[in-house]
C-alpha cells in the first residue's frame, strides 16, 4: 500500500466559499482537529489577503504540532514576503504559489505569454525558496492546460526549488477520464522524478471532484487537497471525509492515508456550524441520512446483514451505528423489528391488520415515531 | 453525437430518502414538470408498497403527456400486479422489476442460489411482459457483483423479454474505473444486443456517483438513472443535474441528451421546498454558491473575462448571473467594480485607504454589503 499525503485546505480554499469566514478562534479549534487527525499539510490562509488572515496563520503555526502548515501566495514578492513573515513560527513551512497555466488564463486573465509565465513562475519559486523550508507550486487552471505546456512548467518550477507541484482542475472541468490522463501524462513525461511529488486539487462544478481526486492518484499524484464538507469557492473543492474513506474501504486501489478516521463526524460538525454552512442530509459520509435506510427493502436486507446495503461502519468515523427510519416506504420486517424493540407485543394473526394501519398513518407523515406506534397498537 | 434516454427517479428511489416523503399534490407538480423538461422515463412510485403511492402512479399516469411511465417491483406477483395496476393510464407503461445479483444479496439477504435467483428473474420478467409495454430489470447491487454472472443475468431477463437491463452500483461502492470495466465487460460479452440496452443507476455513498454514471454511459449503456437534488436511500442517488450539465457542456464525451436544462434550477427548488430538505451551499450546479465568486483572485478573473472562473452560464439553467460575493478575501478589482455599480465616487489616491478600511470591516463578518460599502464612503 503506497501511502499518499493529505492536504486539508479548508481554512484556505474552503474559506473562500461567500459566506464561509471564520472567526480566528474557529480557525484555531480546526487547526487543533486537523493536526490531531493527522492531515500531513494544513494550508492555513493567505495572508497578503487581509490583516485578519495573516494573524491566523500566524497563530495556527503557534498551535499546531505536527502537520506542516501551509500559506498561499501569488507569483508576487509582496505575496510570498507576506506568507513568509506569517509562517515564521511554523514547525515546517510551506508557501504555496502559483500562476494560471491554460491558455484563457494566460491571454484573459494575465494578459501573457507562456514563455513570459514562465519566468515568472521559475523567479517566484527561486525566491520563495529562500524564504521558507518547502515550495508548493500550483498551476491554476491546470484542468484546461495543455498537458505538454504542464510539463514544461513542472519542469521549470522544480528547477527553480518546487518541491511539491499541484496541477489543480481549479474550474471543475475533468472528467475521471480526463484527469487521470492529464496526471498520467505529466508524471511520466516530468524530468526530476526524485526532486518533486505531483498534487491533485480538484473542484466539484459537474460533482465529480472526489472520483477526479481519486483518479489523479491512480495516475501518479502523490499528494490530494481538499476541505472538510467540500467547503470551497462556487460548488466548493473535493470532500476530504470522502477521499479518505475511499482510501480506506477500498483497499484494492493499493493507496493510503496516515489519517485517523475517527474525527470526520465532529470536524464535520465543527466546520459546518462555523461557517454556518448546514450539510445537506444526503451529503456523502457525513449527511444526516448517509447511514439511515427508509425503503422497506433495504431495511429488510439491513435487518437480515448490515451487508446488504452498507459499505461503510459509521463507527470507524465516530458515528453511530445507522438508523432505520419508519416510513411509507417501509416494510413488515422493520415495523416488526421496531414494535419488538419498543416491547409492543401483538398476536401474530393480528399483525397484517396492524401494518395496513401502520401504512395509513405512515402516508400522512414523512416520519412514523414511536409514540405514534404506541398509539396505534 | 449519441442521445441516451434521461431516466427520473426522483418520485421513486428520491421519495425512499428518510424524511423525503412527498405529498401527493407534490408528486404531480414535480412530475408535470419533468414531463416538460423532456426527461424520457420518469419513475412514479412503487405501488404495492403503501396505498398514497399506488394512488400517485395512477394520477401521476392521468398527468404526463410525453414521458414513459415507470413503477417498481419485486420480483413477485403481488408487486407486478400492483404496478401493472397503477400504470393502466400510462400512455408508455414500464415495470422495473428485480431481484440481487451480488453472492452478498444472493446468500445473506434471499438466502438463495444463483440458479433459483436467475429462475425467478426469467419467469416474473415473463410474467411482467404480459402486463405492461415495457419491461426493465434491475440487477441489484450490480455494484458489487460478479461481471460473469451479471452477463448471464442480462441474457436470462431478455430471453424473458425484458427491453431494459439496469445494473445499479446500489451501495455506491465502485470507482469510475471499476464501473466503466464492469459496463463495458457485460456489454462485451452480452448476448441479443438489438433487443435490449443497458441502464445505468449510481448511489453516492463515496461522492462518485455522477462521475460513476459518466462512466457507465462511456462504456455502452444508453440510459442513465438519476434524482434532482441527488436525493435518495443514504447518501442518495446521481444528481439528475450534474448528468445532464456534463453531457451539456462536454461535448467532446460525444453524449447528449434530449432534456431542456432551463428547467432545472425551478425543479431543484421544488424538489428541495416538497421535501423539506435543504441544498448545501456548495452542491454543485444548484447550490446558492455554486456560481457565486468570494476571492479577489477569482473575482479579479471574472471581471476581466467570466470565463477564467466558469465553466457553464447559470442562465441555461434558468439561473441567474453569478454574483461577486464582497468579503475579506476579495480583491482591489471586486471592491472597484461594486463602488462603480452603487456610483460610489472617490479620488484615485484614496482608493488604498478605502479598500484597507474595507478589509478591516470585512474581516469581522461574512460579507460586505451594499449598505456597509455606503457608511464606509
Amino acid at each position: 500500500m503506497k501511502q499518499v499525503k493529505i492536504f486539508d485546505t479548508t481554512l484556505r480554499d474552503g474559506e473562500q466559499g461567500p459566506g464561509c469566514q471564520l472567526s480566528l478562534r474557529s480557525k484555531l479549534e480546526i487547526a487543533e482537529k486537523l493536526d490531531a487527525m493527522g492531515v500531513d499539510v494544513i494550508e492555513a490562509g493567505f495572508p497578503i489577503s487581509s490583516p485578519g488572515d495573516f494573524k491566523a496563520v500566524t497563530e495556527i503555526c503557534r498551535i499546531v504540532k505536527n502537520a506542516t502548515i501551509c500559506a498561499l501566495a501569488r507569483a508576487q514578492k509582496k505575496d510570498i514576503d507576506a506568507a513568509s513573515e506569517a509562517l515564521r513560527g511554523a514547525k515546517i513551512a510551506r508557501i504555496q504559489l502559483g500562476i494560471g497555466s491554460s491558455d484563457i488564463h494566460i491571454k484573459h486573465k494575465f494578459n501573457s505569454s507562456r514563455e513570459a509565465i514562465l519566468q515568472q513562475a521559475f523567479d517566484m519559486v527561486a525566491y520563495a525558496s529562500g524564504l521558507c523550508d518547502e515550495v508548493q507550486f500550483f498551476a491554476e487552471d491546470a484542468g484546461r492546460a495543455k498537458d505538454d505546456f504542464l510539463v514544461q512548467m513542472t519542469d521549470t518550477v522544480v528547477e527553480a526549488g518546487a518541491k511539491v507541484v499541484n496541477l489543480p482542475d481549479t474550474n471543475g472541468f475533468c472528467t475521471p477520464f480526463e484527469y487521470f490522463e492529464k496526471i498520467s501524462y505529466v508524471n511520466k513525461n516530468r524530468k526530476y522524478k526524485e526532486k518533486a511529488i505531483l498534487s491533485v486539487h480538484c473542484h466539484n462544478d459537474l460533482g465529480m471532484a472526489t472520483a477526479n481526486s481519486i483518479a489523479g492518484l491512480l495516475a501518479g499524484a502523490e499528494q490530494v487537497e481538499g476541505t472538510i464538507n467540500g467547503v470551497g469557492e462556487r460548488a466548493g473543492n473535493a470532500a476530504m471525509e470522502e477521499i479518505i474513506l475511499t482510501l480506506l474501504i477500498k483497499e484494492r486501489l493499493g493507496l493510503k492515508s496516515g489519517v485517523d478516521p475517527k474525527y470526520i463526524v465532529e470536524l464535520s460538525a465543527m466546520v459546518a456550524s462555523a461557517m454556518s454552512n448546514p450539510i445537506q442530509a444526503n451529503k456523502a459520509i457525513v449527511g444526516k441520512n448517509a447511514f439511515a435506510h427508509s425503503s422497506g427493502i433495504h431495511q429488510d436486507g439491513v435487518l437480515k446483514d448490515r451487508r446488504n446495503y452498507e459499505i461503510i461502519d459509521p463507527q470507524i468515523i465516530g458515528g453511530t451505528l445507522p438508523a432505520l427510519v419508519l416510513s411509507a416506504r417501509s416494510g413488515r420486517a422493520a415495523l416488526k423489528d421496531r414494535l419488538n424493540a419498543l416491547e409492543l407485543t401483538y398476536l401474530p394473526e393480528d399483525f397484517e391488520d396492524i401494518y395496513t394501519k401502520f401504512l395509513l398513518i405512515a402516508d400522512q407523515q414523512p416520519y412514523v415515531e414511536d409514540r405514534d406506534l404506541r398509539r396505534l397498537m
